[in-house]
């Protein structure tokens, strides 16, 4: 098996599923529990604070858990943008986020507020000034997300906090971390981020969790009710055993090593796949180092990732966030309508090795050859 | 270990663990992905769906995931009161509801709703008829618990349907059973219950999963945005190691068994623990077999759970929810101060006995007799 679809999830990894199973079958007490068992869990949610904060150059209170990097979306934004609301209008972000960010900008802009996109260029990239220039003295709400999940396109997130002092907007910063977590290094002070998301299984850890980081001394309204949890953000007895592996995962990273290992994975990939005749590069030319999407036009991307499944090879066409759906990202790009409908996003983590990309270019030129065009 | 909580929470058991074990280890695609590694993760997650319908008579397009009880209580509150809107301002719960429903409550009340809290009897119980009489026309949502988690009052749910039929209400009617999932049959269709919330963690799943059974052809207010997961009710990766878990432990659920197991432990608790001179009952006569409640007035229920935690006897001053303060529930029976700040909670499983009863009664005696008043 060759599995090239990691930023759609990845493998969880032996120290996860590790602290998943101690809280299962030892610290199963409810960490609002005042006794030993209650309190043994809840030395395991602090541990794994202490690993989350550690990962994004953060303190133990900056860090909320969620469900996941949507519920931690929605909350940046939707919480953000009613903190703020007596102050503007104005929502800015891009054309090419995650869904949970669209469909939340979405959402507000059903509620009042005016939510401006900024178009990426035709190679997916967004253009640093046109960034700047949308952030206003009437914004309120900035977010851009750090890595793009279907091209690697990597948003200049550095313009966006001096901008937003520069024009002297009472906006919020908000980073979607997502696919860059353990990739890049993540410094919301440095960055000048108030609010960062990420999540959990993109990082060899489990489906369930993520966390919002909420800079100190920033308030954003909270969307959930009950318990007063972690410090009464986000109601709800925790999530314990998905949150241990969290931060057992966060523990292990280290972009540094992340990138010696999986950069020349992926120029091996570049330098295999897009010799084959017909294929094209729809990645940015300085992308992420962990994401490949390529076409092959006049094939449909559905029909080559099942041929692709049925070696065991891995792939995806798109987000799996919106299974079958045309890719809104590369549409955004303005490629042509053949480009997306044959769209593969490979996306690989430190599990992959050079070796597997003459494998998978055979497979995609056999493929290619015995497969009608649509 | 006696371990009383298990309204705080359950261990998890083998079931459980192993269909977690299974998903993370194995079945670890991303259920959104097309390709057979998402497809297996899918399996998993529809397994799970028809086990939790099962266990709720319910069809499986009915279940919908969340990350527990308190977000599907959230959700049916915030997204039902949204749904019908347009049609009344006005809803009817109960004094003796979770946080998740109060603290819910309160934002409806925040923005214009008016919230009828039917008061509960001295002895915890809700009365029928002054359920009946707070469901007027006008009403548009009504939420009342099945088992209340501190006292176990079994509130008269099945007189809210046919009283809302009755005044010809436009409303929706939610049920939390939280408490009630595994201990009592649950059938929404004969109960005339629109939605109902359910928790992994209270039968021996997961923290970190939960459901709301939304009634086929009732619409309610999403509260969260992104992709497609969930019939687009609920947004995000789902959360699949714990989903499994939670179906494994549902299949499992037999409440004619759990009674049998259960009744008498409580019975032997109730015999020996009343006659400690100075303990007082704070469950009403016929509550729930698993949950009783109990005072010894003069004393702090904290300093007795701890005292009886270095006994390695868990029990609970409460709603874990609620960390440390005063039982609303408790409050709202009109208990006086000393028997509401002498509070302890025990809760049982399948897995106690009743040999438990006398060495936790002679703990209690002796702890009793060593502990000064406060």
């Amino acid at each position: 098996m060759i599995y090239l679809d990691n930023s759609a999830t990845t493998k969880p990894s032996e120290a996860a599923v590790a602290a998943a199973e101690y809280v299962m079958r030892e610290a199963f007490g409810n960490p609002s529990s005042l006794h030993t068992l209650g309190m043994q869990a809840e030395d395991a949610l602090q541990r794994a604070r202490r690993q989350a904060a550690a990962a994004l150059s953060a303190r133990e209170e900056e860090i909320c858990f969620t469900s996941g990097g949507t519920e931690a979306n929605n909350l940046a934004l939707l919480g953000g943008a009613a903190a703020r609301q007596k102050r503007g209008r104005r929502i800015v972000t891009t054309a090419i986020e995650h869904a949970s960010i669209e469909e939340s900008a979405r959402e507000l802009e059903a509620r009042g507020f005016e939510v401006v996109r900024v178009q990426p260029e035709a190679d997916g990239t967004i253009d640093a000034e046109a960034l700047r220039q949308a952030i206003t003295p009437d914004t309120i709400l900035v977010s851009v997300m750090m890595v793009n999940n279907e091209t690697g396109a990597l948003p200049p997130v550095e313009v966006v906090a001096p901008r937003i002092r520069e024009v002297g907007a009472p906006a919020l910063f908000h980073i979607d971390a997502v696919q860059a977590l353990g990739k890049y290094k993540i410094d919301p002070a440095a960055l000048g981020a108030d609010l960062v998301t990420v999540s959990g299984h993109k990082i060899h850890a489990l489906k369930g969790c993520g966390a919002l980081y909420i800079r100190r001394g920033v308030t954003i309204r909270r969307r959930s009710f009950g318990g007063s949890q972690e410090r009464s953000m986000r109601a709800g007895t925790e999530g314990v055993p998905a949150i241990a592996a969290f931060g057992a995962a966060c523990a292990q990273l280290d972009p540094a090593r992340a990138r010696r290992a999986i950069e020349p994975v992926k120029e091996a990939f570049c330098r295999a796949l897009l010799a084959i005749p017909g294929v094209a590069c729809n990645s940015p030319e300085n992308g992420a180092y962990h994401i490949l999407n390529i076409s092959a036009p006049g094939y449909r991307s559905e029909t080559l990732l099942h041929a692709l499944a049925r070696r065991e090879i891995y792939v995806s066409s798109g987000s799996a966030c919106k299974k079958g759906e045309k890719s809104p990202v590369l549409t955004a790009q303005g490629l042509p309508p053949a480009r997306i409908d044959g769209a593969l996003r490979l996306s690989f983590c430190e599990d992959n090795t050079v070796e597997e990309a003459a494998p998978v270019a055979a497979a995609l030129r056999e493929i290619l050859k015995t497969t009608a065009h649509r």
